[in-house]
């Protein structure tokens, strides 16, 4: 068993009190925290030593809502009106295969690992591909196999989807880092029938969460409306799927009868602040959703709709948007805020027993950030300066079950060439796509 | 004369066409550019050759809006609501000296090179001091000496502020790079009968911009509206200071008619997006300003209000504020941005002929960014991804009037480790006096 001993560092445990230990020490068995604690370190035979020089120690951090394969759509047609119609359905339909997935993801992957996200839920195609991406790549994944009614790229009928729910599940079952997940993909994409049938399948399958994008457009609630004189909480409500664990994207369009029937049914909630500005659609009641006792996770959403994978550029629009609601400058405070992206983040995935913070027992995952950029200095509130001025770049290593994925900025895992090679690689398809449907007018 | 050829590069010249130059070259003559093109670099004798190696090259970056020495209070006191009356002015009164105001503004010299701003405008007290830092760390500034009723640090009466601002004059008269400049601070805080004695002092200096705060904030409304019976925007208009190339930061609270007579009388507007906004003050109607004409550039205000002073991280929120007003994704797209930061941001202080685009003629200030980062790839909108993946790291040169400022991220004309240890030891000096504050009750 590998024994770690960081010492000499700035440690935010993210415990209840949020405590800040200065000059403090983490000790590592294996995958797991043996004790994170203040003062001299503990002598550990045969332990590796890692003088942390001042630098911060935090749990990794987690990104409860991504595409990550969608790296490859990044930037897109920005602002092309239609571009969803335009060029990424039609190119989906054509070019999304095992092995686009499987290139894209480890583009994601990269980006993720060095901006120290270590744990990541993910919504997409060929799920069991993701799968496969995260578990070689080191860090942790609760993976998605969409399900849905528009004859998305893998399954032509739901009993197809079903079984590729099934195989994820198959391949994945018991693995400590890989957590086969199902998802129905919105109200208004997938019949009341089928999403009573993901819930249904998910009695059988205990340990799989389900997913799902929920009340995050003005055309939602037109079409739930239309269709089922409801409100898509109350869609997803009758079909039997606002349950217990359910991990709800966005959740914007919530009135207080919205938020009650969530937080009653014990649902937990994946914001994506710039996604959802970036479309003007809008704001969502964090505070509100937070009061009524619902978790809520930062969440980057996929590349295409929130561009980078990092939860440092979240803080800001995060807390800001609070701000701008409230009118004040008290809402959503810094702690909040980098409770959101651990331990609360942890919890919206179910996995806050196992990780989001630096405790006895808790898995080993864990950011070592560079205090010393100018923009970072001084330091007179750690909190704040994690909120407002850290970037991804200051991360410098990264540890995923008591591995190094990243040390001096090196990703280990992955071989940073040759995904920056293949990418771009499709990148260029991509591109002859778009100049083939601009010819064709 | 210095000559240099950078080659290979992509290049955006800002241009009204917005053009995006792949493989392109600029030609520098000393401080100014001789020609910025696409196809094969000419042939140079004696020049410096850059090999960009396919890295992006745009003019630096212009920030209108800043108060520099004040990185030494950065995230003191953040989520103290009353950390104004609290700390900072009494801090203020007791710490700011010249001393002072030339190490924070070190400080903020170092940051902002390492971001790829080039010009920045500046307001705050004992500005020759920043004139001087400005000079001496290469890059650009319009430094403000404020004129303010509220017994600021460095003058007692009104007299002695404009004694300061002749100082400030007579120090950086005909300097290339230091523009003195006037600040009356708000309209709530100079006095009518000051700023209308500002604005007969600016007539006798026609190359010196007038800075003012103006319809920045609620209390700001109400003060006006008791005193005056006015908006801020009438009020300053009443005191003859609503005049040509008035340099005003925030207006968020303009009204159209208010948006009538500042495009009418000429003024331009510097934007602080991320400042409002944490301060939960709302949103500046950019878009309505700009459509009346008026010229608008992207500020971080200063570090206590708006913590970094790069760009790059203003440029979300400055779209996804106006996608959210407009309940759109159309509006202020990427090229918009991007102009702003640039070409728009110079015109806002008077130096468009003079900077803001890689035209013949021009000043040589510039950046070279480094586009490899996993999360700026792949590109299909170099402007989009400017706007929603850069970050102020991928930045690698800058250069100024012809001079590098920054070579391989290696700032050369600070003493990088002296700054941040100056910086430091004051800042402990503030910690203490939090301390004593907070031990008083």
């Amino acid at each position: 068993m590998m024994l770690v001993l960081i010492k000499n560092a700035l440690i935010l445990p993210i415990d209840d009190a949020m405590s800040v230990i200065d000059n403090g020490y983490v000790h590592i068995d294996g995958d797991t925290i043996v004790a994170a604690g203040a003062g001299a370190a503990p002598e550990i035979p045969n332990a590796e030593i890692i003088d942390a020089d001042g630098d911060l120690v935090m749990p990794g951090m987690v990104n409860p809502h991504c595409h990550m394969a969608m790296t490859l759509f990044r930037g897109l047609g920005e602002d092309v009106d239609d571009r969803l119609y335009r060029y990424v359905l039609p190119m989906e339909r054509k070019f999304v295969t095992p092995e686009m997935v499987r290139v894209g993801t480890e583009l994601a992957a990269l980006e993720l690992i060095e901006a120290g996200v270590t744990t990541v839920a993910d919504m997409y195609y060929f799920e069991t591909e993701v799968g496969r991406v995260v578990d070689r790549a080191g860090f942790r994944g609760v993976v998605g196999q969409t399900i849905a009614d528009f004859n998305p790229p893998d399954h032509k009928t739901i009993d197809e989807g079903f079984a590729l729910a099934e195989q994820l599940v198959a391949e994945f079952a018991g693995h400590d880092r890989v957590i086969p997940s199902i998802a129905p993909h919105a109200p208004y994409s997938t019949d009341i029938a089928v999403m009573n049938r993901v819930a249904r399948w998910a009695e059988d399958h205990p340990d799989v969460p389900v997913q799902i994008h929920l009340a995050e457009m003005d055309s939602e609630m037109e079409w739930c409306a239309k269709n089922h004189g409801m409100r898509p909480v109350e869609v997803v409500d009758k079909a039997g799927l606002l349950r217990k664990g359910l991990i709800c994207a966005h959740c914007l369009h919530v009135n207080e009868s919205d938020i009650a029937k969530m937080a009653h049914a014990q649902v937990c909630v994946a914001h994506n602040a710039r996604s959802n500005a970036k479309a003007g659609r809008g704001i969502a009641p964090v505070e509100a959703m937070r009061k009524a006792g619902i978790p809520v996770g930062i969440a980057t959403d996929g590349p295409m709709s929130g561009n980078t994978l990092d939860l440092f550029s979240q803080f800001a629009p995060v807390t800001m948007f609070q701000k701008l609601l409230g009118h004040s400058r008290k809402p959503m405070p810094a702690v909040d805020v980098i409770r959101m992206a651990t331990i609360e983040g942890a919890r919206v995935l179910g996995l806050d027993r196992k990780l989001g913070s630096l405790e006895p027992g808790k898995k080993a995952d864990l950011i070592r950030i560079d205090l010393s950029a100018p923009r970072m200095q001084p330091v007179y509130d750690i909190y704040a300066s994690l909120m407002f001025s850290a970037m991804p770049v200051d991360v410098r290593d990264v540890m995923v079950a008591g591995k190094w994925l990243m040390r001096g900025r090196e990703v280990l895992s992955l071989e940073r060439r040759k995904v920056m090679r293949d990418a771009l690689q499709i990148a260029g398809q991509f591109k002859a796509e778009m100049a083939r449907i601009d010819a064709a007018g």
